[in-house]
């Protein structure tokens, strides 16, 4: 089999590489390890960028994001049991974010590349890249018995923090830097109403807390906790009444508990790995970083990875420029870093560490008091919130 | 002897307090353990908020500081090889610093109280502190010999962080918070050009450098240097020679060198300490908390805890109200904590931190490109570098 782009992944990134290249003419395979059902049950962020709502527009997939999705034009910070609004579209003149779960993108996006009778090959097992320094890469993997070779010009590597395409790539020729944090997400998926119609970010002495939805009958609440602690350990009563000793009064007043449909622990890590591409392979989202979930860029920052990327070969197929594929790396990796720096600036700002010790947790507060009070800094938060623009400081 | 206000300390904030008292017709002596030419041989910091300005103008002690003084409207950053300039006049609409030395503030302050016949009872020895949980304060110290006492109706703890005032306060009253840096700075003071005519805070591999000034002739420069380092081991020409390895090419070719007036070396330190009254004992100043010296907020932090402590006493005399001395501890405490949060992420954001790795170092170099390439960030670090309003947030 031959194709332009192989794409390594059917998660969101590889998906929407996928959609735009269709749309501008390029032919692209996507080669996927897991099952459909087994993508779209991993849960994920769910707060969408104006970056990636555009994306998804020039993808063609975005119709019921706009219809379902919930925009968005403030988020509320909770400290020492106040809760302060952060006006995005007031700070930033007009930009708001859209809350739409990632799995609902996903499928939106697996359903427009069914409609378009386009290839992704499935539980493809053993994938392997090959040849990537070369004029010729090829991906092989194995199905129904057999071994398959697709041959390319070009191999996007959307295969995530756990995937072939980086591991692939020699040593010497790639730079990592890492920070794990010494503690984890444990989340909450029920079919209740949300507690207030915008997001609460809460920083209170029992950890980190997170009120946050995937529509008007769906929400996603998170508790900070130890790494050490098992998903087992928590009942859905003992998560409703640690999120309740989270909250303000009012909130605590307004929530409504239900029944969990999923619950699961993540740990949080920053992860960064340089440079993005490697002669004909491209690394994109989740397989060259990760950011932590406070401040929801995992997903954001794969959309403009893709769309970088999406520019680089139409620059390639339909202007014959190499200058897209040359400044890729560097492209993504600024705005990679940024977006690396809002997360764990927002993470160590939000969540409890134990090892900074009393100071640490007074300079959280200052810092929370002091980003209330100026529109400086309040307009700083905001305009990484929703989003740097794909240009930023260019 | 008998007086209103006894302060302990003729350090810039004690006479600076001596002073504005003495306006509003209320009566202070002030004990100072060590001799005039001690007190004026400590090297401080010399960038002058406009709070601190107004202040020193309050006082009728500012006209060598106007005359004198080099007003600022920006400064900056180097960092990867590069400076880019911070126009805090231009981010704060109109703000900026002076730049003038506390020892010249020290000495205006004495020359003014020498001038107005004011009592400082100099070289004080076993100074101590007592009953100020009750109606009648005393001050007792040995002078010449023989025992003294000051009766008064409040102390002023104006003594600095060694002092005796924060020392005499029961343990359980009192909750200090402390955060110790794993460096050092090493100072040069020396008559030579300065550099450029704004200060410059680099941001190497081998550490932070700031090119700072007393005036058109005189330079203060400071280097990072490990804690377990001695000035013995820093030759005139080994500072030269580093500094220039932390500066830029042009800045390199524009350094004038000299032989040092003084060469020191300065750990870097937050501590704060709550509340800042006991009864009738009111801490001020370094004998409360302390900063890094990173963005010199250690002076301007004394003036304004002095200014709120010059209106809680002249509320007291002039209008018998009791609403300045019981909000002191609090008003003051809010601008400490957002001068300490600023001083603290400052120190954070330019020093070389071994223990923070390879990440750390990247989400400095991803902070400081943000800074500068956002005008929200830019004018965030402005109006701290000026200096918030006495009143922000309030």
């Amino acid at each position: 089999m031959r194709t332009q782009v192989a794409i390594v992944g059917a998660g969101p990134a590889g998906l929407l590489l996928g959609a735009l290249l269709h749309k501008s003419g390029i032919d692209a395979v996507i080669i996927e390890q897991r099952s459909p059902s087994y993508v779209l049950s991993r849960i994920r962020a769910g707060v969408l960028e104006q970056v990636t709502m555009d994306l998804l527009d020039q993808a063609g997939v975005s119709a019921r994001a706009h219809a379902e999705g919930l925009p968005h034009d403030g988020f509320e910070l909770l400290f020492k049991g106040q809760r302060h609004r952060i006006d995005m579209h007031a700070l930033t003149g007009g930009s708001r974010v859209m809350v739409y779960g990632q799995t609902e993108v996903t499928q939106d996006l697996m359903d427009a590349r069914a409609a378009a009778g386009l290839t992704t090959v499935y539980e493809a097992a053993n994938v392997q890249v090959h040849d990537f320094d070369g004029a010729t890469p090829r991906v092989k993997y194995e199905k129904d018995g057999q071994t398959h070779t697709l041959t390319c010009d070009f191999i996007a590597g959307c295969d995530g923090f756990h995937g072939v395409c980086r591991a692939s790539v020699p040593e010497a020729a790639i730079r990592t830097y890492e920070r794990v944090y010494p503690f984890g997400w444990l989340g909450l998926l029920a079919d209740v109403k949300p507690v207030t119609h915008e997001l609460i970010y809460a920083h209170t002495d029992r950890g980190f807390a997170l009120c946050s939805m995937r529509g008007n009958t769906r929400s996603r609440y998170y508790l900070q906790v130890p790494l050490t602690d098992k998903v087992e350990n928590w009942s859905d009563d003992a998560f409703w009444a640690e999120l309740r000793n989270r909250l303000d009064s009012e909130a605590r007043d307004n929530l409504t508990t239900g029944p969990s449909l999923e619950k699961s622990i993540a740990p949080l890590r920053s992860f960064v790995a340089e440079p993005m591409r490697f002669g004909r392979l491209f690394l994109a989202g989740d397989a060259a970083h990760i950011v932590p979930p406070t401040g929801a860029k995992g997903l954001n920052l794969a959309a403009s990875d893709v769309g970088y990327l999406w520019n680089a070969f139409a620059d390639f197929y339909n202007d014959k420029s190499r200058a897209g594929i040359d400044t890729y790396s560097d492209r993504c990796l600024r705005r990679v870093w940024r977006a690396e720096r809002f997360s764990w600036w927002f993470t160590s700002l939000m969540h409890h560490f134990p090892e900074t010790g009393a100071f640490g947790q007074k300079m959280q507060e200052a810092e929370l008091d002091y980003l209330v009070n100026s529109e400086a800094a309040s307009r700083s938060l905001a305009e990484n919130y929703v989003g740097l623009p794909m240009n930023f400081g260019a």
